[in-house]
């Protein structure tokens, strides 16, 4: 198996993985709720908050889809600032709720100024929801998130201010009460470090409040929220995931929280010097710490050496980046070592393959 | 960890839970795909079919959200059978959906008479679907399914035949091609004996060419199902437990899927006999055989006891049922001998507390 340096899934801490092998505890038995308890305590604590949050079974995408059709109804206006894949998926999971979407809009690489966020929710009063991409997985940058934040929230005090977390929670600081937002969407596989299967929304008190039926009966906020607060699921959940999700989270609780972010912070400045070092072009703004894209002439080339000499695997370009992007990944519990091992087997790639090649 | 005798989870087979331990592999890569491919061939054996297998990250009750959302427009007339909590189930997600829902229902622990549904879909020719539970978990009760498929057919060549066949597949005889059926969800912590986690959902060319779009990009089953023609995934999905469900699978395979028809058959036979021979009441038809339903004077002393001394969890009575009733689970890779240990542990503890006590 390869060594993953990829926006997730990551890696698993041996503790995470060997969690696996146990056999699924009932989730209806004593032993099973003691853990539920202290995982909905840890993952509230990870999002800065005392309030519960709410576990899905699915990727990042089924949490998008459970917070967006919980808190959409058909003919809101919704304000979505997309700057990646990921922006524009939220985009397009708006309107199929019938929703009216006032896209905010930067090209791939860029992101949207606060100025211009500002804009659109002073002028469009009637707008329900402003929702913001945290990471852009697709682009490696990340918005500077507390002062868009503030402004929004100066303009409208009222406003739903939801934010895709999904590889910046863990990663990024991100303070759920005092900085005031409403849901925060993330995925157990990313700065989780767990394996994929679980999907966590965290939601407000001003947006309990405001919680719609779905129609699909797993996607609905208002009645998996009910059960977190009790640390119990309405349906079988994925019980060995949920094992091991509790041992990350424990170890990211242990490491602390602030020291999380700032190892993040001071691997990814690591990488992305090393690259330059290396006379590679960083793609764009390139400030997220859970992914970093770098111009590589021929990408596919360049991954398929790295997988074939060294194991290891980084990602593709998504989208039109495909053909002269890679993206490695930085979530988890990736060390400085393991970004040196890294550019170190890059050196040797390069070698190889060329710069420019 | 107690032994599981519960309607899923089940107690995985050592290499299924071994697996779970693997570092996940990252869907993209080749080494996943070569799995892939392989799960999703064997899952639509386990449907005698060669039709693909939509596999969703979710318990069965997602696919169950999927497959409804998928096929039934606001204002269109189901007909739903239900004899127990999970056909009642299906009746709320399909109000949900906006649909005309024909209930048929029948006490708990009974079924619904073919002749009945025969009379309703004969009585409603403008109906678009029928759904049937094969094996209701609630209850303990299998409804002899090929008939009642067959009337219906007859009656109604277009109609849509959806079963919910979460705790039947690879339990029950269930042949999808032959039996010409449209749609089968299952999930994967039942008959399928792999963590919870995936929920399967088997669809017809006659469904297939109905599908409609959902509101949740995750629950549209026609691009699921696309993707899973091509041995993909759309979002991320729980890896490690595709792997296990693919060891899992791999073992049915090898011992056949008929004779796991009649292994299960064999030891609900053995048990439902050992309890009527310990003066035990069944409750009800008590024909499933992943999960057989049986009276007890004190339920939760008697679970508690039977957990306590001998480290055997058992389910209780859902519903009503919960003050006089257990339920034990026979899914998976249970043996004879798994029966004759439960029926001794049961002896001992009927010893204790009483058959009526």
């Amino acid at each position: 198996m390869s060594r993953l340096y990829t926006p997730g899934p990551v890696r698993l801490p041996f503790d995470v993985a060997a969690a696996g092998a146990l056999q699924p505890l009932h989730h209806r038995s004593a032993e099973f709720r003691l853990i539920a308890e202290k995982l909905f305590t840890d993952l509230s604590a990870l999002h800065c908050s005392s309030r519960p949050v709410a576990l899905l079974s699915g990727s990042g995408t089924t949490g998008m889809d459970a917070a967006l059709a919980s808190t959409i109804t058909a003919g809101s206006t919704v304000i979505v600032v997309a700057f990646g894949r990921f922006g524009e998926r939220i985009i397009t999971m708006c309107r199929n709720l019938g929703a009216n979407v006032l896209p905010l809009t930067a090209e791939w690489g860029d992101v949207v100024e606060p100025e211009v966020i500002a804009d659109a929710v002073r002028d469009n009063p009637t707008a329900t929801a402003c929702w913001l991409v945290h990471s852009e997985t697709s682009t490696g940058v990340a918005i500077n998130l507390r002062p868009v934040l503030d402004v929004i929230r100066s303009i409208r005090p009222d406003i739903l201010i939801g934010i895709d977390a999904i590889t910046s929670l863990a990663v990024h600081e991100l303070r759920a009460d005092e900085w005031d937002v409403d849901i925060i969407v993330s995925a157990s596989q990313k700065g989780l470090m767990a394996p994929p299967g679980l999907s966590t929304v965290w939601i407000s008190e001003r947006a309990e409040e405001r919680l719609v039926r779905t129609a699909a009966l797993t996607l609905n906020i208002a009645d998996i929220l009910r059960a977190a607060k009790d640390a119990t699921f309405l349906w079988t959940p994925p019980v060995t995931i949920i094992r091991q999700l509790s041992v990350a989270c424990s170890r990211i609780q242990k490491e602390g929280l602030e020291n999380v972010w700032q190892r993040h912070s001071h691997i990814s400045d690591v990488l992305r010097q090393g690259l330059r070092d290396r006379g590679l072009l960083l793609f764009g703004r390139a400030t997220s710490n859970a992914v970093t894209a770098v111009h590589i002439a021929q990408p596919r080339e360049f991954r398929e050496t790295l997988l074939r000499e060294f194991d290891i695997l980084i990602a593709g370009g998504q989208g039109h980046l495909a053909s002269n992007v890679v993206r490695i990944g930085t979530c988890g519990d990736h060390t400085v070592t393991d970004m040196l091992d890294l550019l170190w087997a890059i050196d040797v790639v390069l070698a190889r393959v060329g710069v420019d090649s």
